[in-house]
Order: structure tokens, then sequence, then C-alpha cells
């Protein structure tokens, strides 16, 4: 009972009012004379060992070390099944969490706060903050050395006043890649500069604050009515379950929020939805007839056409038609990024890093690569596999487990563990799919293939399966508590608006 | 039951499959075609009266209008209490809620949420999101023209992407000047570019990102011992109630969260509070002592100095010696604004703006002034008030009555009400002041001044009474729960320390 003590000891200091100075010169000199010197403020620093460039290779007294790149659905799932009494754990990504992607495009209407999507690697991987020998590392992976088991990294940095990037090599001795892919722009001009993508927190609140920003931009005296009509014209790009999810929450953040906390101007505001081919290719042909109702029912326009040209405040279409938009949110899928096509390794069809059923890099040892960035190769006679988080997150446990039965058979080191019987090879099977369409309706498509027999369902029912599956996929008790009750508030209070 | 509806529907739906193509070619033309017109496509444009750049004077079948510039303490406590059905409100504001500014310090290490303590102002006045003639404007005010009866605004931007800033005026029947004031820096250079500011949620978000980026560079191999120290050490200058209650909620962040989730780099983070004269200068001096005491036992170091320079990495104090510093919060009090400064209006003593015993400019109709940017004329005899929440929002709270009484008599117009009874003059009574040392401590001093006598209390009791005073100031039922819920999450899961 810490409190308990804590209001004892109190009151006893209530009482007994001390009479000697506090801050007394000669601490304050004591303080000061520390700042001059720098290390010597730390008092441990004689027990560290001296810090160098590099993280080298692991010696005789070390666990062996398992460096992750990334920190996605692949890489966090792999370091939570990864047995730290075998392994130390070094994972390298340019931000400390992972997202949890499906629930992304709620944050960006306020449905969810943006930390209930978040989860710190530190917590899903308890070590990485506590063991002496793992680490997380705010860097960027630039390139990997396989010759001489390394890769190299390069700090993170934000602006002014924090330190300039610098590079650092680390040691491997098992390498798993897993990282990602990047949102595909067909090469269509403007897109990067205009467009906001849907794929991290920062993304999410930017939406949120150009969204906000347009609504009350449009409100204020001076806007002409064209310039409202554009402001408040969002526009999707892409028919996908993430574009599909986030015009369906926009709409309901109109029609529920919009129309009463920004009356004024609740005419003005409007969604499209652009796609090429049909909304939500993957999904059963009812479930998708279905969508389109309830997209059109609550106000989504959804157009068929090709994006020619972005810009500032309009879009082209290959027709000529031109869209003038005040937010522009482009997800039309995913492609390999340009650090992995830049990378010396096997490929497979499509770009991506090559692998084979053990998720093992052919030809070079102790690399694997996981998660959206991966793929067979052609001599495995499989297909690249979808870049959708179940198959990260399966593929991310199965490795953590071959790596943790290899180092139990002794073959934790670099260049060694040929010899290990390593069991079945991974094996995908495809669980289904689920959309929410906001408004207590959504999709639940539990087929193994698109040609496949299993349920499929639409509406409310759905919708509950959706929110309850969701809410057990949450990895931390405390995230899942927060998506609760941001769940409860957003029902009972409507979501919030302040621009922050 | 709307759900209940919504189900029924739903199963319904699931049985009679339509097969009508849904986003049929016709559907498409038709929206395509409202893009190139533009206005078109907002039904109820021809509704609406045309917008022009101003807003004017108002008419006869209008209410009169009351013109809020600011969205602080003072202004936001006013719009609550302004009776709707006499006046229009419109409030001027670059930020479209209020900061509960005693919880800020709690959420740079994450006790709380940003979110939390910040208020929209439709949730405090939902009259501005709703009637017809009230109204939010995203603007900054560049200056009032009292003569006309108008102020001059401009609208906000947002980087690239968003519309270039605009100008227009807005006609007043009563003006309320609830600028606020600006953080003091003594003409220090360097203060501006390199010190963090702690009055808004986007400083504290700074902070954040600042103090999760250093703990984090600091692990990355390749930075010195000399450097490790620098980044981790946080340095807060000024010790009023915020420098001293940032500080103890940091070194609480340290001791409980930073210690288990960043072990490697634990020994090297510190901080330092820097006051020229004594900390907390407007408490008890016993509660003054127990609070030095306190810090210094959480690892505070207190340092008595005057800062000269400030540089990037370090700053300089007037004895010549050099503190390195990875994060600077500046909290050395407020002054007026550069804007308010430039107002050609009646001061008061210090350069904030004069009022009156009813809170009016005086010799300036219809123009009245609260909060921290504004004082008691010398005609008064009466001394400038301090710049605190509770000043503003007690004056915030008298002007609300004082303008619906006016209005009430008929005298809401525009140079009318002089021959209004005002009532009863604002006298202000200090209801004591609080302060939070973090770790369940706490400072609270109910005299009514410093030389009065009355209950002063320091420990866990006025912890407790801490929390539970501001959890019930905290102004919509929405952030009590959350700040509520935030505060067990903290005690039961620790902070959240995800960089987002």
């Amino acid at each position: 009972m810490a409190w308990f003590r804590t209001l004892t000891r109190m009151s006893a200091t209530a009482k007994t009012v001390p009479t000697a100075p506090v801050a007394s010169a000669s601490l304050l000199l004591t303080s000061l004379r520390n700042f001059s010197t720098g290390t010597a403020a730390s008092p441990a620093v004689e027990d560290r060992p001296p810090p160098h460039g590099d993280l080298g290779p692991t010696g005789g007294g070390e666990k062996p070390r398992v460096v992750v790149l990334g920190s996605g659905w692949a890489g966090c799932r792999l370091m939570k099944g990864i047995d730290t009494s075998i392994y130390d754990v070094v994972c390298v990504s340019p931000r400390n969490h992972m997202v949890f992607t499906p629930l992304l495009a709620s944050t960006c209407v306020g449905t969810l706060e943006f930390r209930s999507v978040a989860e710190p690697v530190g917590r899903i991987q308890p070590a990485i903050s506590r063991e002496p020998g793992s680490y997380f590392f705010l860097s960027n992976c630039k390139g990997i050395d396989a010759k001489n088991h390394r890769v190299i990294c390069e700090t993170v940095t934000d602006g002014p006043n924090t330190p300039d990037p610098w590079k650092f090599n680390i040691s491997y001795d098992k390498l798993v890649i897993a990282l990602g892919a990047e949102a595909l722009t067909f090469g269509i001009h403007g897109v990067k500069e205009h467009a906001i993508f849907l794929r991290e927190v920062h993304h999410a609140q930017e939406i949120r604050r150009r969204l906000l920003l347009n609504l009350m931009l449009s409100d204020v005296p001076g806007t002409t009515e064209q310039e409202k009509s554009r402001l408040l014209h969002c526009v999707v790009v892409g028919g996908g379950p993430t574009g599909v999810e986030f015009s369906g929450e926009l709409s309901d953040f109109i029609m529920r929020d919009v129309r009463q906390r920004h009356a004024h101007v609740k005419d003005y505001i409007r969604v499209t939805l652009i796609e090429a081919n049909e909304i939500l290719s993957s999904f059963d042909d009812r479930l998708r007839r279905y969508a389109t109702r309830q997209l059109t029912k609550s106000g989504v326009h959804l157009v068929r056409g090709i994006v020619k040209d972005v810009e500032p405040d309009k879009i082209v279409l290959d027709n000529g038609t031109e869209v003038p938009y005040g937010l522009l949110v482009w997800s039309t899928g995913v492609g390999p990024s340009s650090l992995v096509k830049s990378l010396d390794l096997p490929k497979a069809p499509g770009g991506r890093i090559g692998i084979d059923e053990w998720l093992r890099v052919p030809n070079v040892p102790d690399v694997y690569a996981i998660g959206d960035c991966s793929g067979f190769v052609e001599s495995t006679g499989k297909p690249v596999l979808p870049a959708l988080a179940q198959v990260a997150e399966r593929q991310g446990k199965y490795l953590a487990g071959l790596l943790n039965r290899i180092g139990k058979a002794g073959g934790g080191r670099a260049n060694s563990g040929a010899e290990v019987d390593l069991g079945d090879p991974f094996v995908y099977k495809h669980l289904g799919s689920m959309a929410t369409l906001g408004r207590y309706k959504a999709l639940v498509d539990l087929r193994q293939s698109k040609e496949g027999k299993g349920i499929s369902l639409a509406g409310f029912l759905s919708w509950f399966i959706w929110r309850s599956a969701y809410l057990t996929r949450v990895i931390s008790w405390r995230n899942r508590f927060y998506v609760a009750v941001n769940w409860l508030t957003t029902m009972v209070f409507g979501r919030d608006i302040s621009r922050i």
C-alpha cells in the first residue's frame, strides 16, 4: 500500500516544519559542476561498454542476435513470438510502434483516438527495453551487406534542434526483413505532393487536421460558393477495403457529427470515391453490391475513372473531367519500396524479396523475409501472397517458431544451423476478409478464395463481428480497453472535433 | 431502437439479392457533370445569403452580435454564459478549442491524452455551430476599428495545399477582447528558436515527441557518452506552477516508466529546474520548502540562476556556466502580446488593455476586455490581477451576466445600453492556488493572499484534492470521463510511450 505509506509520511511532514534552507549555495555549485564535464553526471558510465559506431558480431558470452527490420504486422508478430532466452532481439524501424492498420481509418474522423491504434514495440516485446543485448533503434535501414552478415542503418531525425542523422552497422546472426511496402502511385504526377496516403498514424492525423481546417475555413466570410464546394469535397482514390472503409467512416462522420457541429456548411460537404475497376474486388459479388448500395445511400458518390494528373486543388481524369477537391486520400494498393527494389537479393515476380517455403531468402544464409516485402520465388510454384495483415502476421508467427526451433537446436549463430530439421513449410490459409461501411454496417467474407464456398455476411451482424474480431486482435489490454472506451464515447457523445 | 430497425432491414437485404447493376454509367455521368459546375452540386446554395468579404452590421431582424476574440478561459467562460436567445455569438480564434491548461503538463509525458485537455468551442457554446447568426472563425485578429465598430481578421493557414490567408472584417454590437498573453522571453537570444513553451496542446505534443526522440537516439550505436548526457538532460526554466508541475510529472515519468521501458539509458536522464528567484513564489513558505524537498527527492536538480543566452544545444547562465540540454522548456510567466501592445486602446500599468470595474474599456463604447490581456486602469485604484485561469474564468462569467443584463434591458445593439443599470462591479476573490508535484503529491494553498490566513496543505491529501478539484472543473462530461479513464489507465498500465 504505497499510497497509505505516502499518506502517513505526508501527515508527519505536514506537522514538522523543517528549518534548514533547502536550495543551499553549495548544492547548486555541485549541480553546476556536473554540467561542464558532461559524462561525469551519469553515475553508471564506467559499468557500460564503451559505445562504438557499430554493434559488432556477437561473442561467446552473448546470445545470438536476431535483427528485425521493420515494426509492422510481420516484424512485430515475429518479435512477440521470439524466445528471448535463446536470442537477443534488435529492431530497426523509423517508428517505435506498430500501427493497428484495420482501425486506422476510424481515427481520421475521431471514432478512435490515434493512440488506441498504436502499440509500442517495447510493449509487444518487453525484452527490447530491458535486456542488455536487445535494442530498438529509431533508424532506417539503408542497405544489407549479406556477405559480412550486417545491415547498414541511419538514424531518424526530426527537423531543427534534433541531431543530424548518422550511419552505423549492426551485425546479425539471423536477419528478418519485414520492411513492408510503399503506396503505389503508378507514376501519376502530383500524387506524392498533394494526396495523403492512409498507412501511418501521421497520415490519419494529417487527414483529420485538413478536414477540420477545411470545414472551418468554409465558414469564414470571403469564401466563395465555389471555393466552399471545393474545400469540402473529399475525394478518395482507390476502392479497396481501406478506401471503402475511410469513405464509410467519413460519410458517417458527416451524417452524424458535421451536420450538427458545422451546421452552416453541412450542405457543401461531399465524399467521392474514384475507382478504375470495381470496388472491393476481392469480395463476393453480393457483398460488393451491398457495399455499393450502402455507400451510395450514405451519400458517397461512386465514380468509375482513372486519374491522369493531380494538381494542388483538382484532379484530372483520363476522360478530361476535372474534379476539384479539398482533401485527397490515395489508397490504390501497395508495391515494393525503393529500398526493397535496390537490395541485391533474389526477387519474386513483381519485385518483392524472394523467399522459399520456409521464408528463407534462397542462397543468402541466415536471411529471412516476411510480410508485404516478400513473395515466394517462382521455383516454389506458389503464388505471391496478397499484401494483407493476416498474411504478414501468420508469417511472423511461423518464422518466430522456426527461429526458436533453430536456436534450440543450437543453430542460432551466424552461418550455423544448416543441418537443423526445419519442420513443416509455411502454408497460408486465408481466413476471410472484413470491411466496415460505417454506421453499424460491415461486410464479412469467410470464403477461402473468391471461387470458394463459405459464409459471406453483410449488415449489422457483420459489423458486430467486425468490431468484436478486431477488438480481440488488438494486441495489448491497454489498447483493447481504450478502443472499447473510444467506441463507447463516440456512441454516447459523438466524435470529438477539436483540431489539436 | 435504430439498431434494431437496421438489423431487421439487414436480414431482409441479406435474403433478397438485387439484380440491377448498381453503379450504372448514367449515374456516373450525373455525378461527373456536377464537378464542372462546382456550386451546382450543393442543393441548398440558393437558400443561403450570398457570401461577402465581411460580416456587416446586424440589421433589424437579427439579434445583436457579441464578437469574442480568443478561446481561452476568459472567452470560453463568457461564451458559455451568454444568453443566445438575446445575442448571436461570433468567436475569432486561431484554435477551435479551449485548452484546460492546469492539466497540460500531464499530457507531455502521457499521463493524460492530448484530447482530454482540449474542449471544442462548439461543445462549450453549441449555438456557435447551429444558430444561423453565430459562428466560429478560425482566424487571427489583426486589429480593431473601434470607431466603426468592427474588427479586422485574417484566416489561419496550415502549410502547403491549404488556401492562402485572406482578410475580412466583422462588425460587432459588443466586442469582448480575450486575447490572452504571450510567453515572456525577456529578450533573451535564442529562446523563441530553441525552447518550447507550455501553453498550447501543440507545445505539449512537441515536448513529447522530442523527449521520446532523444530517449531513442541515445540508445543508437554511435552516440557518445557526452551526447547521451546532453540529449537526456531536460532543462526547465522558470519555477512557477507550470515549471514545477512539468518537472514533477517528468521525474515521475522517469522514475516510473523510463527506467522500465528505456532501461539502457535510464541512468543518463536528468531534470534540472532553473529559477532566478524562489520556486513557487506565490505559495506559503512551508509549502515551498515541502515542494523543494519533494522535487529534490524525486531527482529534480534545482538550480538558482539567470539565463543569458540560449544556443541550439546549451544554455549559458549569467555566471558563465554552460548547461548542455536535449530538451528545453521555457515557462517564465506571460506578458502582453504584440497585438495587444499595438492596439490603440487605453492601457493598464504593464501594458495590458485597461478596463474599469465593469470590465469595460474606458471611453471606447461597447468594448470589454477580460483575462490575461486586461488589467484595471490606474484610476480604479485596483491592482492589475495576476494572469491566472481563475481570474479569467471569473471575469468571463461576470461579463456574460453583465452583457445578458444589458441585452435584456434592450441595450444589446451597438451604441446603446448606456443608460442600463450595470449592477455590482466585478470583485475578484482569490480562492487559493494548487500545484501538483507528481507521484501522488501536491500543494494546496487556500489563503486569499500571501499574507492572509487560511488552510495550506501538502502531500497526498492535497494531491487528492488537486485531482478532484480539476476533475470537477473539466468542462464537458466527455472529457471528465476521459481524464478519469486516462488517470486510471496510467495507474494500471503505466504511461504510453509510442511516438506518433
